[in-house]
């Protein structure tokens, strides 16, 4: 009896789906990033995805909560998660009394936002974070530690050169307040960010225009031309002279970070001093990271976090001071794929698919039994179709070795392992096929 | 500048959050999972959280559609997922052209079910699925394959013996036609299921006010007191002279599946026929699978599927015949958390805490990148608090190890390596310590 397929399948637009030969690229990615954060001693969190409205929305407000997906079943109003810091901040407030602090967790998971759909942007993607939070206080050395993690999980996605930029929140508005333009900081910041564009004449022209002095223009334009190496960069941010105790933290907290980066290991070739970045981040108190692949720059920032003062303000009286930083898994997957530079250590789940020249396919259960308890992934091909058949499924799934089983195989307890990359081919015993695969 | 803690911070009931120490147990079952899933080359799948309401209720009803998450944002009808095999149905239907058969996929993920929240039931929880999906046609090697997958993923999770019961719907709806009871067999069921209540005689008298022949009565009651091992359940079932297509049917099949499983390397400890189960469940065609811990039966079957005749009726016209299983893995895993009985490999993420003994941690810092280098999950305790308060930490994160830097040990470059559980203590280099933390 044949039911009358009514209904056409399809995903929402915005919402990855990958074929299983990419989700394999995208599981390696993110057991990888997993890995990393588990290296340095981050806890799991595994918070809902729906949520109270009232509890993730404590905080919320605008532009993200016009994407929120919220409903309500019965008569309780729901939300799905928009990113995993609420969670994570109504996490630590709730169960205050037993956790250790500093309190290192990483979580990564799906988040919800009902964006415009547009190329590369989803509506349901993959965060990968890790914060460091403090009861009451938190060291700086977190900050310096921070790279670190970003150092490694990058080196081990192998995604080539990048660099981490680094700045302090705390300089430029310490520098701002200097000149007694904090008030009006988001209007210089918009005409500065235009330098490039318009010349610096331009740039000088508008500051006027905002009422801003010449004398204070003279030391934005010299802020903003600050270049050269990390030391060169903190000479000329010292020779300023700018004397405000916010701009004094903030140099300092730069220094003592940028001294211990070194220390946690990372080169010096992988992090930089950035004066320019996470200029429009109110979240962030102290320490900022964006994070470039050096080959990828028009991807833009692939991993970006920063020091805040207080985590859980909406929730409890606790100052919860945190360090972390967030990869968007996501977009970072989609946009590597378009540009073809995902490098995956593995292309296929099987490590060898087990065929049979025969009709008989039990000595071909034995030897894929064989390789599965040494800890080879198998696949036996079990519909009775031609060689060619077999073969062409094999290399669907990039599956890279055969091992044919025919009469011949089946007789003298062996198999015939062909590697399809090179076209090599051997008949050997089922041990010596296991020690060749397992390499 | 404090803000007004206005929202008190709290979780869902019936949405399980775990504290990260549990998380760590957790994961590993998970992750066991998986990679017993990978081993059988089973391909990863990632569908939405969110489909089309119209897409994934394109099925459902009664019970089902009731506890759905539904709702509309903008002009779209959206539901949450409910289980794991309507979006397979809905992906293998979207990309058949796309897709290799058979197509062999395993998802691991939430799905989301609004049932009266009471202990031990969630509305948020994981379902860890397998399904082999053949085009047009599915040999019956891969029934016998899936107990092999069962006694693979148990094994790993170590939760003591287990048994895989098998059975084939086609026995029982073929004994009900043979009687001409197919039509009222939901009530026989009813009535048979009650034998150790109510006793033969009582099941007999309600069976005759049914409707049902003395003759079939006789039947039926020797069909349900088949007993004895497997082979021993096969000569009854013959001996019942049964002539019917579909009882002969689901007798071969039954045959032939029992005797693959052997094939495929499965302990006859480890699975039965048991002609009792998956009585209920009509989405089964033909073999169907329960598993039970034998320490633990009063929770139930904790992995239970079996073969259907079509996947995604609804959706396409093609025949998409499968066999599949699935793990309620929030369930097992609270109820086995309640026993106290996860076997868990290791309770922490961290394999060592590395503490300084003086205000100055650099040295510290040093080993503990080195010991990461080395693929050791390392923390650094970097609050300057008393001893004991560090060794705490360790301990309520059952971190094993804690390794010691005093001014002795940071001149001589040398860490001292306690074991907490032992409380064995060794003053090495780091290089022997990296040696003895990768044991």
């Amino acid at each position: 009896m044949k039911e009358q397929s009514t209904v056409t399948p399809r995903t929402l637009p915005g919402f990855m789906e990958l074929h299983p030969t990419e989700q394999v690229l995208f599981n390696q990615m993110k057991e990888k990033i997993q890995k990393s954060y588990e290296r340095f001693g981050f806890l799991p969190l595994d918070t809902p995805v729906l949520e109270l409205s009232e509890v993730l929305l404590a905080k919320a407000g605008g532009e993200t909560e016009k994407q929120i997906y919220r409903f309500t079943k019965g008569n309780t109003d729901l939300a799905m998660r928009f990113d995993l810091t609420v969670p994570l901040a109504k996490f630590v407030a709730q169960n205050y009394g037993n956790l250790q602090f500093p309190f290192r967790r990483y979580q990564i998971g799906k988040v919800y936002r009902g964006e415009k759909p547009q190329k590369g942007r989803f509506r349901e993607f993959y965060q990968a974070d890790i914060d460091i939070i403090g009861d009451g206080e938190l060291s700086l050395l977190n900050d310096a530690e921070i790279p670190s993690v970003i150092y490694t999980t990058f080196k081990e996605l192998n995604l080539g050169d990048f660099t981490i930029h680094i700045n302090n929140r705390k300089i430029l508005n310490g520098f701002f307040e200097s000149l007694n333009l904090a008030e009006i900081s988001t209007d210089v910041l918009r005409v500065i960010d235009k330098i490039e564009k318009i010349g610096e004449e331009n740039v000088r022209n508008e500051l006027r225009e905002l009422g801003v002095t010449v004398e204070a223009i003279d030391k934005i334009i010299a802020f903003i031309s600050i270049d050269g190496n990390d030391s060169e960069k903190i000479s000329k941010l010292e020779s300023l002279e700018i004397v405000n105790p916010v701009f004094a933290d903030g140099l300092f907290e730069l220094k003592e970070v940028v001294k211990n980066i070194k220390l946690f290991g990372v080169p010096e070739d992988n992090f930089m001093i950035d004066l320019t970045i996470a200029r429009g981040l109110d979240y962030y108190t102290g320490t900022v990271y964006e994070t470039f692949l050096n080959d990828y720059k028009q991807i833009g920032s692939v991993c970006s976090g920063g020091r805040y003062d207080n985590l859980a303000g909406y929730y409890t009286d606790k100052a919860l001071p945190g360090v972390g930083i967030s990869i968007g898994l996501t977009r970072l997957f989609y946009q590597l794929n378009e540009l073809k530079s995902i490098n995956a250590d593995k292309e296929s789940i099987s490590e060898v698919l087990v065929i049979s020249m025969s009709e008989d396919i039990s000595a071909c259960i034995s030897v894929a039994t064989a390789f599965r308890k040494e800890g080879i992934n198998t696949e036996i091909y079990m519909l009775n179709k031609k060689t060619k058949a077999k073969f062409k499924y094999a290399d669907r799934l990039k599956i890279p070795y055969v091992a044919i089983i025919g009469e011949e195989e089946q007789r003298n307890g062996t198999v015939s392992l062909k590697n399809l990359a090179t076209g090599e081919q051997n008949t050997v015993t089922v041990e010596e096929a296991v020690q060749l695969l397992k390499r």
